[in-house]
């Protein structure tokens, strides 16, 4: 019989660590914690009144959460009793590539976290997928707790959202690591961007990136595009080039100025 | 004698559309509006209670923001009697470039502008050049009304600017069209992404963006990678590999995780 309000955490670094502190605020007792970090296991488990425990020796009757990097996710299923049900929170690995197991399922937050961040969990969007209904309703059932918007997503649409994802965080971080970069370079204080930074994304509530876009490269301003490449170098430069050879291309004839 | 409290806005687009408003808010008497479309001039200038007027009949007592695309400003200051202190809201023409003037100016805001769109302009970086001290005084004081983050800039600091400015803005952009076409060729909805991508940028309130990074590039991930670069084509393709190689240089040794 399993208990279906107690929950145990595998993983207290960032993902584990937001998970457990949000279920347990809406009510979900989450008893113990699983990891390899002490410090930060009984650290967590103190917050929230938890207990550290080997993962051999989970209980049985109720849910675990893995909350582990992609790479350890099959080492600690080995560990893990196989009657014990069990869902990952990694975006790319696959169902499939995982050992069989009766209660297998993904438990996936779009989002980027990092412990001891103030996040609204509630917009978090929450990709559940498991081996059975029954197991994916109850996963489905667990975020809605957290979250308003929990949907279904196989393996194969976790995949494809992951790409769209790293986009989204990753080569924007780095394009503005690109910028920062640019501007200690040339003295300039990178707080002064922040404000059109947020202004950027706050536009895309209400307009497409497509329609939002403005700047050299989509008015064909090739003069100024050139004075700005002419004042980079390295990988840099390339970066500067392909992208706005990409705007150009998105906009071929400039007419929607 | 000049008339210190009042001015008149050359062109009634994004940003002077915004000025108009911002200043007229805090008491400063916007009297003129000119430009080349007769239903925006006129729009904006019933809104703040100003009146239409050709440039050549400007009064030529008071300020003139010229507030127009960059290809158009040499051609509005010639038709702009000679007397009348002028400055312009353009990030990238420099001072040296344009025609002689006793009174000229640069009032330059460091944001993207759309009409109808709400905006904090008190946190909108202002940077300020001119011909002579008195008059960028002025136009820092007239800046002020509305910013909390004015600042004098040379033509050379200001060109820099852009070019991180472009990388900001017109950059991320960009990365996000990649990122919705993607999405949309993959029915995935793209709102799901605008947490991830608000949280993003609210880390870089506390984090550099150097910090802040995570993915597979960061972590050298390389089968994530070439999983992800195989769902890509043409320069979407190459953007991706592009700019996950120079995440990878960036952290050559992948030693921070």
């Amino acid at each position: 019989m399993q208990n279906a309000n107690n929950i145990s955490i595998i993983g207290s670094g960032n993902v584990g660590h937001h998970l457990a502190k949000e279920l347990s605020k809406v009510g979900v007792s989450v008893t113990h914690i699983s990891g390899h970090n002490t410090k930060s296991d009984s650290g967590l488990a103190n917050e929230i009144g938890a207990e550290v425990c080997e993962i051999e020796k989970l209980p049985k009757d109720q849910l675990v959460l893995i909350c582990v990097r992609d790479e350890a996710i099959n080492e600690v299923l080995e560990q893990l009793d196989n009657s014990i049900p069990a869902a990952y929170t990694s975006g790319s690995i696959q169902l499939n590539d995982l050992p069989e197991r009766t209660d297998l399922g993904v438990f996936y937050p779009l989002q980027t976290f990092t412990k001891g961040r103030e996040l609204n969990i509630s917009q978090v969007p929450f990709f559940i997928e498991a081996t059975n209904t029954d197991f994916s309703n109850r996963l489905m059932k667990l975020a809605s707790e957290i979250s308003e918007n929990v949907n279904l997503a196989s393996s194969t649409e976790r995949k494809n959202m992951h790409v769209a994802a790293v986009m989204v965080n990753n080569f924007t971080n780095h394009i503005l690591h690109e910028a920062k970069t640019y501007s200690d370079e040339h003295n300039i204080d990178f707080k002064h961007f922040l404000p059109l930074l947020n202004e950027t994304v706050n536009k895309l509530k209400s307009d497409t990136p497509y329609d939002a876009q403005t700047g050299p490269a989509r008015r064909g301003d090739q003069q100024t595009i050139e004075d700005h490449l002419n004042s980079l170098e390295g990988l840099s430069k390339e970066i500067y080039k392909l992208i706005s050879d990409s705007i150009k291309r998105t906009y071929p004839k400039n007419d929607e100025l």
